[in-house]
């Protein structure tokens, strides 16, 4: 009976990147992060049934959440779980916890699993952090604390977190993500645009305000002329469109990035009121990353990833008989 | 059987604001765009069954499509349509033809009445148009052929847009929607986001390739003691997160952007390829709009409404039990 | 540009099968049950796109129904929608009418083609009308205005709708449906059985009480031993099963029957009460079917064939990478 | 922070109905059956979001499955799972288990419980096993170890189980449930009929066969006159039609039936064939239901219930604001 998998626990290396307590600008809460199978696979194969994990949370019951049990946190979902239901849970923030984004991370290592296999890849990088800006994007191979994507930018972001954590603030974040090699026809061309899909995937990460697809930053100084991608024997002569036309997917380059608001859990005091509606003041203690976007590479890279196989599965089921091409010369 | 709609021809306001043929700057082609209730209401009332409406195409049928048969304008969804599905209606670019959005605002017509009901305004603006900006936002009682939010601006844009049409090109635009009066407690904390699910709607719009929840612009030069919404006895301090927390509506305005791409349809010869894959030179003929964006108005209107009533009609299943108040004084 | 399907009328042989006034049997209403198709098909040949159909109620406006405008009609769903919604719309029943299921039947003759194409044939038939019962099933070639599988019994189906007619009363009836060379692998194992999925459809079917799969009118008579279908190399040795196990098709014949329940419009005065609560008598004048499930065949197979397609399709995303084959030497 | 559920494990009385090894006629693996609630619940009340609950195998790891672990048991999904994957788990029949339904009980446990706050019961019984029927139905406060509703059979049926266990063989069973003041106006009028949604989560249960809603059984002996129940001012004077009108709750009792075909698993010997298609004897070993239906009446009811709840949320969605009434005097 060797071999399978049920009950084994597991170490997902997308989950290590994600997870905090990693460097000195990262949440020092130790979560081991290892996540157990419990269906869906056997004999080290997929099944074909959902496939079900858990990642248990071991560092979480002795907390003391008294200072923050009846008082709602500045820009957190504390005052609108209230309002909505009634009933919260505070510790941690429930559901809002960043802690949810490690099961997307988990449902994401096998989307990228299936993603490798049709020779994809999907790689996710910072490129701004507060005010200091990429020169040059690398989308690859990052091996920084900061998954940013220009290295030569590091120190001036040593120096810059060095003062936030002095200073008890903290700064939000850009970040892209680039997918390389993804089919041409993943998309479709009302309901459930690729784009559109992507857009929802990545606005549901924690604390993301804007996303875009493509050039987007550039298309009010460009026109029509410019910003087109024209087309060549060879293919497109740009992509502006960021690898997607009409809701599909062209077989380019799909590129999209999105904004990070500052953390909002800081040190600094602030104003906020409590269940009873009277004013207190606020300070979050506790360890917190003065930067909440870096840890959102790995959430960004799962994301797209379950998007594109949802559509990679989906376009099977539309486009079987289909012979998928484009009419470039090789 | 007098107040029956069955059959009736209706002029739907918000049908006309989005329709073409309105001005020297939108398209000429003159659309009825009246819409026939085909099911659904009956006396004047909804009966709870689904609303199918019909608006008929009066204008297209003698039209010459030979010069785009075979070739794929630049980018327009003509190329990934092809490949996905081996077929394709090239006349007005099929299900990616503008006129498909003439049936969300007519649905979008209904979910505003809804809206208007609970006291819900939703207006949408444009605030940049190619290099020209607003100084000021107005999203209310916009009475110019530019939708335009800061009218001290219109010359200029007169201006912008005689060069253009000149010139055979286009130029992009930035939207905004701000909606008013929104209750408390719409969205989920997880899978239905409300801000995820504006992202997904607005990101359908034809063109759009970017999409911000409140004041995103700022986000990389705020720190977070000063991006953080902070609250009083009276309220929220300001409003950065553009009334939404966590992914459920926190009562104050929902505020949102957008960027659409300029007009790919355009008079400047450009370079594409052929169904066979060889090289052709393109000029797309006829009226287009030098910016597309300006249209989008009423058509983002409709999208936000319909994901608001959506979520209206989810949020009185979860919770028409429980208060939704937030902790305010009047 | 000939060859284009847009706004042409079609005839559809299904829908013939279904329409009333075919018979002295069936109600005699003349319905012309054309169909347009709207969109989705372009050149003969569908776009991957959604495609619109309508049929329009030809005979329908000049009708007088204020003798069942208060009141409601026994066993009919004229007082559960007005309970519901608080407004009905009177006129035939709203979307209880019979006239809805024109719809499916129009959908189902496009599954059809796509079963056809994969070698599936799906023909449904009556096996029991009133108390007169068929000694053997024809599931193929039936001519007789009863769709009755057993020909020999046609005279006393004669002698007994002459009976009913002059007593102005109805009956019901148990029809069949035999899908012949369904591929093996449709369905899922928790969430979208088949058998799941096909009882939805033929319950949803107006006046459908009960459904079955396979030889379940058996199942109580027979023990374990007898009723489990056995295996050998050349296939299961019997078919109680119904050619679905664990939810998911095993290859064999897919057979399932249900009852309908007997006309309830029929002339025979009967009690009811009016929207105000008072008791009054009622008599539906006009012609009704005093079987309504004869006309039920058509419908049956059009329902049984949206959800094979379906099925087809979903396991195309689910299985397109596995040779699905069974054990059994040919 | 005493009174928060999670981690605690909890026993649910439904489940003790259902799981095995409670009498001589159900299996006697040994399942301890205790839940645990993973999230969605925070002192003593659920959260809103979706509450998670596992129970998990206690009694499974050491058993031998190398005698079922290549061949396809008769009436069992093994050869279709194996068919449609190309891989399966052998072990217990994986998803096709009836240990699956422990998790429907659970989550039904939570359905009834909000049921019971609006008033509604719901009560399964077994109305024949085999040969032996029910004269009288009792559907509340059974007590015996057959759940059957008529108590004067109960020497009966011990003696045909007794018979059954000695010769290996079983039997199949007619169940029922009763769903006493649901209110009315649940279900749509075609997509989502409450009828056909009950269809099709019994027909999800496990060897269920056929599903009847109300009087099905006399529906081809009754004609029209009789079938029909007529209504007058203090209700409907009977209930052919099972508390259901056009798919939507009429108020009155709901009442369905199903058929349970015999226990596959059975100790004697009966044909198959291998995975590599050679015909081999297969006699099942271990312990076995000879009757599967029995269990089947907790697993009916939770099925019922979440149907229900499910419906009972849609209709606030649909019709919060309309005061759903029935015309009756009191």
């Amino acid at each position: 009976m060797s071999g399978n998998t049920f009950g084994k626990i597991f170490k997902i290396t997308e989950l290590d990147r994600r997870k905090p307590g990693q460097s000195d600008i990262t949440t020092q809460r130790k979560e081991d992060d290892a996540v157990e199978i419990l269906s869906g696979v056997f004999e080290g194969k997929t099944l074909g049934t959902p496939i079900g994990m858990i990642i248990y949370n071991k560092d979480q019951k002795s907390k003391d959440y008294s200072n923050i049990k009846d008082v709602f946190r500045p820009n957190h979902a504390d005052i609108t779980y209230q309002a909505k239901y009634g009933h919260r849970d505070y510790r941690g923030g429930g559901r809002a916890s960043a802690r949810e984004t490690a099961n997307w991370v988990a449902a994401g290592a096998i989307a990228k699993k299936i993603l490798k296999n049709e020779g994809v890849s999907v790689n996710g990088f910072v490129s701004e952090i507060g005010k200091v800006k990429a020169d040059s994007i690398n989308h690859k191979n990052i091996n920084n604390k900061y998954f940013f994507s220009d290295e030569s930018k590091l120190s001036e972001l040593d120096s810059m977190f060095k003062d936030l954590i002095e200073e008890g603030n903290s700064v939000g974040a850009k970040l892209g993500v680039i997918v390389k090699n993804c089919p041409v026809g993943l998309g479709d061309p009302v309901f459930e645009k690729l784009d559109a899909n992507l857009a929802k995937a990545i606005m549901t990460i924690n604390a993301v305000k804007s996303v875009s697809i493509g050039n987007a930053d550039d298309l009010l100084s460009l026109k029509g002329s410019e910003a087109r991608d024209e087309i060549t024997e060879s293919g497109f002569t740009s992509n502006n469109s960021g690898g997607i036309l009409g809701g599909i997917s062209n077989g380019d380059d799909i590129s999209l990035s999105f904004i990070i608001k500052p953390t909002s859990s800081i040190k600094t005091k602030g104003k906020t009121v409590n269940k009873e509606g009277n004013e207190v003041d606020i300070e979050v203690t506790g360890r917190h990353d003065p930067c909440v976007g870096i840890r959102a590479v790995p959430i960004a890279e799962a994301m797209v990833s379950l998007v594109l196989v949802d559509h990679l599965l989906i376009n099977k089921a539309q486009c079987a008989d289909v012979e998928q091409n484009l009419p470039f010369s090789e």
